[in-house]
């Protein structure tokens, strides 16, 4: 969900332009870490309305409205870490992909007893271990990490073209 | 989670009474679907407070407690039919199971992607299409049904004797 729908990084830029009057430039984030870039990025995430208002990343709500009528999708988000994120994430996700059922939602700590045939996600920690075919979604914190096994798409309009 | 560790059913009953005046027993409950005896129980279930304070089931936090320390334990419910569930699921458990981390808890809509070796549950629709061990356990809905492929408890001191 976060880094593949949800664009959790321009919540954070736009918080940590908010606390620090600077807004930072995709050059200045590339490939480090966001507890680096961002130090207060705990504290971002922790704020009420960070998921509930996280703009959704581009194409994706018509690329997985097309997807979701040719294969059996689950939307699998790591949210237990931060317990005030699940009623955010559950109106983020009925305002945004309202052809999204509740049967197709999880909301999961660690995703390591998931079991699908694909998962699409933008953290290695999430792929490396999964079964099934990996796709890695580009996200900043990843952007220079070697591919591994996992195929990288940059864009939802890639995602569209691999699985339609 | 619910009719495993939850005691959903003293609640069922504890509303029921408290709407039309009568405890119903074991013997009028044994056997019958949920919604036949409590023709209210979606509104039950839907009630501020419902999950949060459903009692415990007997001996669930002391033999979980000692089969966490054996084995990976996710607890995995599904949640998401009842959205205002999600929060007192999570400080229902922190409550009285607070040796389980955010990481072993998985809320969700359907199961049908959940991966690991056994699986507790007390409905067939859970159990019948999981491809690990499963264990049915007892509650009033399932009484009477035949075990199927299933090893059926009916306590958490039969769980313990089984695995540990």
């Amino acid at each position: 969900m976060d880094g593949v729908l949800a664009n959790v990084y321009n919540q954070f830029i736009a918080m940590h332009a908010a606390e620090f009057g600077k807004v930072l430039k995709l050059k200045e984030i590339n490939g480090v870490p966001e507890s680096e870039v961002f130090p207060n990025v705990q504290q971002y995430i922790n704020s009420p309305g960070f998921f509930r208002y996280a703009p959704v990343i581009k194409d994706s709500q018509r690329v997985l409205k097309l997807l979701n009528e040719r294969y059996k999708i689950f939307i699998v988000s790591a949210a237990m870490e931060f317990p005030n994120s699940l009623s955010e994430k559950q109106a983020w996700l009925n305002e945004h992909f309202p052809f999204i059922t509740w049967r197709q939602i999880v909301f999961c700590g660690s995703k390591e007893i998931i079991d699908t045939d694909i998962m699409i996600d933008d953290h290695f920690k999430n792929l490396d271990f999964f079964n099934g075919e990996t796709i890695l979604f580009t996200q900043p914190h990843n952007v220079f990490a070697p591919d591994g096994n996992h195929k990288r798409v940059k864009t939802w309009l890639q995602i569209e073209e691999m699985l339609s």
